[in-house]
């Protein structure tokens, strides 16, 4: 089974080409997909309150809902020979860049 | 730097504690983020035909928003106790169950 | 200038047609290009707290994707040739019937 | 019955006071809820090919996310005193200017 995104995308790319999957699975599409299926996480969340703790039967859902935002992002990436591990690194850097720690002093303390 | 999910959830952890953003990281608002992070993937290929290649300087910048779907993903599943890579498995095992091959002496000779 | 929604189906569809762009709006692109709007007005909300009011520059740029929403929804249902006024009827009448009163008696004195 | 976007804005107003919803409907909420069914909406779109007709069954469920998607937007705009049609009416002004058309003579003579 997989255990890093790397082999996550070698499975899904399998089980796709088993089911001949690839001419409906364009970089466009799974895009599209990705959205849906964000749209299905944040649903358990639209009426709540920001504190609102989720029922237990809504936190199943949403684990459910997260693995397929994950599967179709990872079959994206994929598909578009991007490499999800270093394309965060980069960003992450960028990031760190662009939200500089006010003071490195006090952070490097409570560290 | 994160090598693996568990790594990059850790890492994504650090990096909003030191900068007291966990009062705006509830598990909602971040499911919010990632939709907005999904569409403004999707919108680099909202014009453009299915089998349009995307040019280079979109793909830079799908990948950057590639990048951010995950980097929000992992902080939700943080967030929400979530072990990121078991609901993959699980979600995988449902979707084996769910799309069984046509025929699996073909299959299990093509693999 | 549109002052219904009929009025507003046809300038977006003459102001279509004058630059060509029929070929990109496919039902299954405005349709795409309408969730990206939605993400741009959501996004104005992401980080707030529910009760936050926004400040007056974002409440401008709402207004500017409020806009951009109806006009690719508009246009979408011009392209299905759907009839929005009797679909939001019909809808209407489902919701009414899905979240009856709980005492009608003491909603209609209250009317 | 509501005819028009005023109206529909005062019906769906009234339906909201009077099941105590207003409460929910905090103009974050509304504008997720708005995002939800837009993806419910392109979901019918995700795996078909840009010049594929929708099958019937799918143009009717189409119809409800498309009634979806204006309840939530009328009722957001309503909810942040937007006017929705002067609101489409200072865009459309902006596209104009941002579209211009290339040539007035040629457009004025095929119109």
């Amino acid at each position: 089974m997989a255990t890093d995104l790397r082999d996550l995308a070698a499975s899904l790319r399998e089980f796709a080409a088993e089911r001949d999957w690839d001419r409906f699975h364009s970089p466009k599409n799974l895009a599209m997909a990705l959205t849906v299926e964000a749209a299905e996480l944040v649903e358990h969340f639209q009426w709540r309150r920001d504190d609102e703790a989720l029922p237990a039967a809504d936190l199943e859902h949403v684990e459910q809902e997260i693995a397929d935002v994950l599967i179709y992002l990872v079959r994206l990436a994929d598909r578009l020979d991007v490499d999800l591990i270093a394309a965060v690194e980069r960003k992450m850097a960028v990031n760190a860049r662009r939200f500089p720690l006010a003071s490195s002093d006090g952070i490097a303390e409570s560290e």
